[in-house]
């Protein structure tokens, strides 16, 4: 099984980076198309065309929109029906998750000014915000727990759920994390019910939740109308490892973001050429031994690489290229790498800190901008369900300086009664 | 001259008010197709095509794009071509707004644990932005500085900012405001050019700024490849009075919103019916005077609004309900207010605090969020040009414990490379 090798010494190593990272989530006319009948007759007609997409799409045959919504009592049944040791798991995943995100949490401030003038920020959480969780083999309890505890911490009183169940299959741990409803809807038909609400299913503010190309045709048409997190990619990580980890735990590493599905990628860079085979020797050897071989040796064959760098400013460089959804830095001092990474959305530091760790307990939120949308986005957070409201208060002299400048300015700008409300502020 | 008035003790408020604030940009199958259209050509052909945009759509007639950059001498001289009334206004209004957003910069933070595992969230800025200005009469230097600084207190270090110049007219007050780069294109063609990158225009990791529907439907098209401002709509302030205000002072904050363009929307609210009638009046005295009288006419008679409100829990009620781009508390009182508001972009409280000084010099900023979108975004800040990576360093105890819980997690959801990474951390 052949990684593919590169080298940042190449001449050519800017193209072949590029090439290893181009992604893109196709959204052809079909979609678009489709994704536009069902947000327009969902918003027109409701509960009805929820109903229909749902029977049509998820193999179903309900007719009411009350045998698509589960009740407190279903949802506390299936947190009693888990056996000791995942209800105990999952509650000390959730204690450290929201420990870490109460520290998230952004206040209101106030100052004034000499001349009494006062200046602010009044920060409030949202009303009412919906998670979209994903169906199938991909519904993961820790995903409900990562999109709903910042949601919780920020204040918002009403989280709606949406998770399709295809077929009528319900993965029973997805339902542990309390919200306050659940309706077993999925697709474009979801996204639309939550923007513009149905007779059922109430409006939200906000939809968070990744989904598979049809949901986020329907999260970026509905922007405006409500607002959305990221356009989710396949996840991927960059472990950067100096050469002294043991092999076979970067290989697990490796194995860990490549086995959730054929799309995911994984990169090893090292400064050290014999580390990079040793891998490669461990990744035969474990492979035969993995639950899922199969999807991880495609990812691994198609958008795998194991990276040789110069020397960690070289190293850096390749890092900050990636703007990695995940990094996890398997070196001897991550601190002194800290301060010229620029991009990334979660930092794995050290060698004992396995992704795997951060993806389920650590604390840090799993949900992170992906193929290098970390240029310009933040893990899903308690600032992502909060919202601010700028403040002025002006006193009679604040006002009076103030409607000078003003006035002059908009004159410039030939808004005339800009310039005359301030002047009215001006003393005589 | 007949303002729409409504009560809202009338039994049917709630339809009226929907009916008052529905708005939508419409953006058609044409629109749709010819944005499609042009970022597709300006993605693969690069400058060539956006030569070719601006010079149909702007009327121009360039050949290179070298004409379609400004120097940063002539940079210069627009802002030293400046009387020295109108630069020290600039420069007075751009010290006020940069000193507020000072306050707005987010620091990075790190804890460690009782096991000395070490969390944190690291913050930093992104490289490189851009921010589009509309072009023609609504080119405000104003809205350049209020886009710019924040990016510059967040540490931005290379900010492109577009303005398209139909018929080559410039605007020259727009060029005052320090920027790296400026380019004379707009549209969805500058949009396109700023996402993907052309041979002469930098790829950037954000574009901020608001435009037309061609400029929106472009950014909505691009969200994910870079990161997007919200979509503006419309211009809105909702005014709310106790009736101890001068009348002519509300009737003039009224029409320096509807000033903007037809469809703006000013609403004025007030539990005093005889103050609604003495701001009819004075609507009706003042309105000739006014430069832009027939905008003005036209945006209150299509989409204004005097409400009567029963009480302060009342026109609570209903400022929550709008969720305003821009809220005027010209009450005695208005810090006693403040609690219950949970939505509105941008608060100016007392009789003093006309929105125009807000729009100006104040120092909070001017971007808001339009059309009720302040239930779930922003002004404008120096949050919008930082991002954050979260910082996770587990000793090995911290590994040890945490191994134990994720590894129970991921094999309940089936997910082994996961549990296998974090076992290899437990201690023996």
């Amino acid at each position: 099984m052949n990684i593919r090798r590169l080298a940042s010494s190449q001449p050519d190593f800017a193209e072949q980076m590029d090439q290893l990272l181009a992604w893109e989530a196709v959204s052809d006319a079909s979609v678009q198309g489709a994704v536009t009948e069902i947000v327009d007759r969902v918003r027109t007609e409701g509960d009805e065309a929820v109903i229909e997409f749902t029977n049509r799409f998820d193999r179903m045959s309900v007719d009411s929109m009350a045998a698509l919504e589960l009740n407190q009592q279903q949802l506390q049944e299936a947190l009693d029906g888990l056996d000791d040791n995942t209800r105990s798991a999952l509650l000390a995943a959730a204690e450290r998750v929201r420990m870490y995100h109460d520290r998230q949490k952004q206040d209101s401030w106030q100052y004034e000014e000499a001349d009494g003038t006062v200046l602010g920020q009044k920060v409030t959480p949202m009303d009412r915000v919906g998670i979209y969780v994903p169906g199938g083999k991909a519904a993961y309890p820790s995903s409900v727990l990562m999109n709903a505890i910042p949601a919780h911490v920020a204040g918002v009183e009403e989280i709606i759920m949406v998770v399709p169940t295809p077929d009528g299959e319900l993965n029973q741990l997805v339902l542990a994390a309390g919200v306050s409803r659940v309706f077993t809807i999925g697709g474009a038909q979801a996204v639309a019910a939550l923007a513009y609400g149905t007779a059922t299913v109430p409006k939200v503010d906000k939809i968070v939740g990744p989904g598979n190309i049809y949901v986020a045709t329907a999260k970026r048409m509905v922007f405006g109308a409500v607002g959305i997190d990221m356009i989710a990619g396949p996840s991927e990580i960059l472990v950067v490892c100096d050469g002294q980890t043991d092999p076979d735990w970067i290989t697990m590493d490796l194995f860990s973001q490549a086995e959730h599905d054929e799309d995911a990628q994984s990169i090893l860079v090292s400064t050290d050429a014999d580390f990079l085979d040793q891998v490669q020797a461990s990744i035969e050897r474990l492979l035969p031994t993995m639950e899922r071989q199969e999807i991880i040796q495609t990812s691994l064959l198609e958008r795998g690489a194991l990276i040789l760098a110069q020397d960690q400013q070289d190293a850096t460089a390749i890092i900050n290229r990636i703007a990695p959804e995940h990094l996890e830095l398997s070196v001897a001092e991550p601190q002194a790498w800290l301060p010229e990474i620029r991009h990334a959305g979660a930092i794995f530091m050290g060698r004992y800190t396995a992704e795997a760790l951060g993806d389920y307990c650590a604390g840090p939120n799993h949900v992170l901008p992906t193929s290098g949308t970390a240029r310009f986005s933040s893990p899903l957070g308690v600032y992502d369900f909060q919202k601010r409201s700028s403040l002025i208060m002006c006193s009679a002299d604040g006002a009076s300086e103030l409607g000078k400048v003003a006035s002059v300015l908009a004159r410039g700008e030939f808004l005339t009664a800009h310039a005359r409300s301030a002047e009215y502020r001006i003393k005589n």
